[in-house]
């Protein structure tokens, strides 16, 4: 199923659609985080006509499973350049995901005015030499088999060989034929390995509390993402991960930060 | 006025609050954003009995003026360890301010667990050595009253003599003796003169998007904190302004990025 239709929401009344939470789009039976984001971000779109979110927040609320779900919008203001819409996504009466985010039409092109940028894309071998993720029954996740992800040869948690750096760089695009759109990006900001998987920590498992995606240009539709992942604080029993994503312009789409658990051991 | 009386809040019913943006709070005639997060995320704690504020968004829709408010706030999930809150500021029928957080209790002392941190504190000189930020009749803004902030020598933007980075280094405390806390710290994360200030380039006013800070500690309640925001990305009509925020005992007390509007010129 494409991520259009998996992430499809319908109208049912003024300020609530519904949506279904696909199956295969689950990390061992728990429903992607980006993609639960982008469901709410499409229906925050719909009301408000605006097809791009430019800055959205998730807190994780409750793992999602296949099934029914409904997304709440309330639309806090509607400016001629930003909209602003609190929703939530909820399974029956249980909120699994709250969102606020501002979306707007970006521009096709160039933007003009002042532009620098401190940083370079990760630097990352050619997609043929970088280590697919390929689903298997067990693991890698069903997720998997939505985005081809090309991860960089030192950066493969499951590799043993692994560097000790909390950092994931890899190419992302989506397996089948279609368009990234800047609701694709949402998901792209959460579909890496964890982090921390390649730190060489006793830490399995770290929950997200938050997501913040800023996207900052529409993607090119068929192309591969550079991504890289990093996290500088583990501290206070809890780590941030933040996401950069480049096209092929060595230009960047979106950035992201997340706000995750440590679990105490 | 001490900043707990600034951002204090009075229920009026259940899910609403009264509030008084302050005299004195403001940047050339405008409520400075972290102080009106502050109040948001204020009557968020109080609703669910949470101090402190783990990870707060703000989404900035109006400006502020001095004046009565009031806090519309939806408890999205009331948590054993974390409760979440979508919180609106308004003046009158304008929304100003819509924030979505979580809500904890963080710890007092260490909270075991692993830690590691790939950073540094930044390299500042010591208070004494560092340049006040004074208020004066016309500017500096009133808001400096309120804050103490002694900048990095080479980040004053208007010594004529700045780094080309955009980036702002310094030392941050309350100027009365209130003790500071984990709402203030929100306050901290928005107090300083923006990075671009510094950066030579045609840039006078960058509207800010949206605000995320994440509290990792409680701040040591009289000490100066050593703070850092950074530029990395003017691109596409926009600009990421990440800030850090260190205690006395180089711990990382929060951390936050920004998204705002690089006017066209």
């Amino acid at each position: 199923m494409s991520f259009a239709a998996a992430s499809a929401v319908r109208s049912i009344e003024p300020g609530r659609y519904s949506a279904e939470i696909a199956e295969g789009w689950d990390i061992v039976g728990n429903a992607n985080g980006g993609y639960m984001l982008a469901i709410a971000a499409r229906a925050s779109c719909e009301a408000t006509g605006m097809p791009d979110p430019v800055t959205v927040t998730g807190h994780f609320l409750r793992p999602g499973q296949p099934g029914p779900v409904t997304v709440a919008v309330d639309v806090v203001k509607t400016g001629k350049r930003f909209s602003t819409v609190a929703a939530t996504l909820s399974s029956g009466d249980a909120p699994l995901l709250a969102v606020l985010g501002s979306y707007s039409t970006l521009p096709d092109g160039p933007v003009g005015g002042p532009e620098r940028v401190e940083a370079e894309p990760p630097d990352l071998p050619d997609v043929a030499e970088c280590i697919p993720v390929e689903p298997t029954e067990s693991f890698p996740p069903p997720f998997m088999a939505q985005v081809d992800l090309r991860l960089h040869p030192d950066d493969v948690p499951w590799s043993g060989a692994q560097s000790p750096m909390p950092r994931v760089r890899g190419w992302f695009r989506w397996r089948g034929d279609e368009e990234l759109d800047t609701l694709g990006l949402l998901v792209a900001t959460d579909a890496f390995p964890p982090t921390i998987f390649n730190a060489n920590l006793p830490i399995a498992w770290t929950p997200t509390v938050e997501l913040t995606a800023h996207v900052r240009a529409r993607p090119p539709a068929r192309e591969w993402l550079r991504c890289a992942f990093t996290t500088r604080f583990i501290t206070g029993g809890f780590l941030e991960e933040d996401g950069e994503l480049w096209d092929s312009n060595d230009r960047l789409v979106a950035q992201s930060r997340q706000l995750a658990l440590v679990p105490r051991g």
